[in-house]
């Protein structure tokens, strides 16, 4: 895919700077397609894909008029899912066939998944014959698997071969990937029983075995295995590359480490938006309306669970209007359970994403934030009991306060930490419990606490 | 470090699963120390790992005098930090010498810089010269930095050899690193000038001139450069090793992609605890004590900002005593303020962590979010505006409550926006914006108009 530079040695990639960007965006107001691909040809892919994310559409439709000719597979399958329809849409479908041609089957399939029936049908007649085989293959897996994330083009050597026979192999290959780091070892099944990594080929003599300089640990994912646990897989075992399977554990392709790392990326920031009730797919540059769609169906769960809260509080209106102050202090109690859930919550969602957090340490963890909640809560309701005594001159308003604390914050980080670990047993995400629900609780349980308590003890 | 195994293609690594977790916990109980080995020689370090992470300190004292003796380098670097000091002491100096003398100097760094003092010189004094030496030089960078992240051993060969002097070279070399993916090209000056993917090196002819088939694109970092940079350098440019140069661009060390995939593990981990108010260096392994001890500033800073908002709610007493729906009503619009106002934090810090947010795009995001706050404030103000009336039969007060809920929908969004990129511009981290801050203000916000209103209005 990469023609040579005569002299690497002096350029190094330009970064997407403030002043670039300016700079850039004066060219393109300009008119000035000359200048725009002068300022465009030092930067990264990734970085002028970034850039296209980061301008308005109006600036990205003329952007695009004056660079078309330039755009390549490479800044194509860099570019967000959230803009890649409308920028495909707006290219001459010469260029985009052209683009995708130049790609590796693996992002090929990457660009097709998002895109909608008459664009992918644009984009598979411009491959040739046996990439779009291969493209149609590897669509044919489910969404979000190994099947889908690996490459079809894969190195491999019988496990009898010598060091010497694979590298005149290699050498004598008509055709190699872009990226490889391993030779895979298969017995004459196809089955893969082994790596190289290719340090170690190049630093054994000629005549040694392949197997006698295998590596150590070996793993195979199926086709059909999840993506996030092929993630997961490569972070906790540090692989580079690993080899895919189907059904009849015969060798179908490779994933290497930038696509896995990559999913690790999306699984992460697909917890951080569950976890504020955000719709995943929302990204930076969505216009208002599909940030609203995106935003929407959490508040209104909110807005259910709001009133929930109001419906308790309403219970104790005689005890409000006897004792006007236990409104202004009833948030109090409810804010601190809020924050304190939301404590447990993150923690128990992360620990159970990496797998920190499992069946065999569950019950400990729960008692550890209980004890927490226990400790936390009589530590600020000492504080609290004494200001509310302080300020309203009334201990027993005091003690009330600092009890419905404690039972709050006792609740907090049981809610916060079961709910996630009963999710996860449902083989649900345990990021869909969102702040929402957690704080729903302790809206309720702290109203319910502390205007029971103060109903009794005070009136 | 790996010895080979006689015949690799049969075993694969087995993994950590509960079946296996509760046998080994009953070969602890017994003290069978025979039994405990074989049930853990088919694990990988990490899973030995995480497995001492799961269990409680006694089982883990228990389990370290069974197991002391297998443990070596490997399972020691991939043990967690809140638990590793604990663990070497534990374990007898001879083994922790012997574990350390197996390992690069960039994992022995990486144990190191978490331990105190009196085990750090035990450690140091275990490695041979030259180690220590490396070790000592790295921890001389400042933490968080390239150079603390880098591993010395570099392979390197002249700009100006060709393919068949470089395998020559490398096969006659005495030692190669553990894992290596290009050689990079040096100039007389040890300036890093290009690097040669291994794949092409074994797949071009043997005359081939390195500087001919160097990547086309080409970076290095400063070894005084933050990790978070490196780490985003990584995944934006899909990066697999990266050379590290001193202050006269001389190549001091290289970087490799499984570390850099651990950095941005742990930026996203520190991420999201830090948006939830829990210190970073929290761990689901920490005692009780630890986690109340990470856990207290942020609820400390809450229980301030929610007696702000009991003030504000004091100012009203009155209007309240006179209307005790109020009471009940007003943490409807508090709620709903906080949930959106968690929403805009959250894709404002995570967009700000990708680079997606910048300078350039800022204004844009700030008007978008202006945009969803205030339509979703409608949406949802006329739905709990027709509730309220419908509920109480006062359009007067279903009109406060929605007027009230718009004002707090936009507050939310530009807080929860203009708080992170403030926080960024001023060189913090933009995720101790937090939800305590943009609740405050919501909480705040909400309570002032929607009460303001209503004594305005109704009374």
């Amino acid at each position: 895919m990469a023609e040579q530079r005569a002299a690497p040695e002096t350029e190094e990639d330009e970064a997407l700077d403030s002043r670039r960007v300016t700079a850039i965006m004066s060219a393109v107001e300009a008119d000035d397609s000359i200048r725009l691909t002068a300022l465009l040809a030092p930067l990264h892919a990734a970085d002028i894909a970034d850039l296209l994310e980061q301008i308005g559409p109006a600036e990205r439709r003329d952007f695009l008029r004056l660079y078309a000719a330039e755009i390549d597979g490479e800044i194509l399958s860099e570019i967000d899912d959230s803009i890649r329809e409308e920028v495909i849409a707006a290219l001459p479908r010469e260029v985009v066939a052209e683009a995708v041609r130049e790609l590796d089957t693996d992002d090929v399939v990457d660009i097709l998944e998002d895109l909608e029936a008459p664009q992918q049908a644009i984009i598979l007649r411009a491959l040739e014959d046996s990439d779009r085989v291969a493209v149609e293959q590897a669509l044919a897996y489910p969404e979000y698997t190994a099947g889908r994330l690996m490459q079809r083009e894969v190195v491999v050597a019988p496990e009898h071969w010598t060091v010497g026979e694979t590298i005149d192999h290699l050498r004598g290959a008509e055709w190699l990937p872009d990226q490889f780091y391993h030779v895979i070892l298969v017995n004459p099944r196809m089955n893969p029983v082994g790596y190289v990594t290719l340090g170690r080929l190049l630093s054994s003599r000629r005549e040694t075995r392949l197997r006698e300089i295998a590596e150590e640990s070996f793993r195979s994912v199926k086709a059909t295995e999840e993506e996030s646990d092929v993630a997961y897989m490569f972070n906790q075992y540090h692989l580079i590359s690993c080899p895919v399977v189907d059904a009849n554990d015969r060798l179908v392709g490779v994933i290497t480490i930038d696509d896995a790392m990559n999913v690790l990326d999306e699984e992460h920031e697909e917890d951080m938006l569950r976890l504020a009730g955000v719709g995943d797919e929302s990204s930076i540059s969505d216009g208002v309306l599909d940030t609203v769609k995106s935003r929407i169906p959490w508040l209104l769960v909110n807005l259910v669970t709001a009133n929930l809260a109001a419906f308790v509080i309403s219970l104790f209106e005689t005890s409000i209007s006897q004792l006007v102050a236990l409104a202004a202090l009833m948030p109090i109690v409810a804010s601190m359970g809020g924050n304190a859930g939301t404590q447990s919550l993150t923690v128990a969602v992360r620990a159970l994403a990496t797998r920190d957090l499992t069946g065999s340490n569950a019950l400990r963890v729960v008692r550890r934030e209980a004890g927490v909640g226990l400790i936390n809560g009589a530590v600020f309701a000492l504080i609290i009991g004494a200001v509310g005594w302080g300020v309203f001159g009334s201990p027993a308003l005091g003690a009330v306060l600092g009890a419905a604390l404690i039972v709050n914050l006792l609740i907090a980080a049981l809610a916060g930490t079961i709910v996630p670990l009963l999710l996860d047993r449902m083989g649900l995400d345990p990021a869909l419990a969102s702040g929402t629900f957690v704080t729903t609780m302790t809206d309720v349980f702290g109203f319910f606490a502390f205007l029971g308590l103060a109903t009794v003890v005070l009136l």
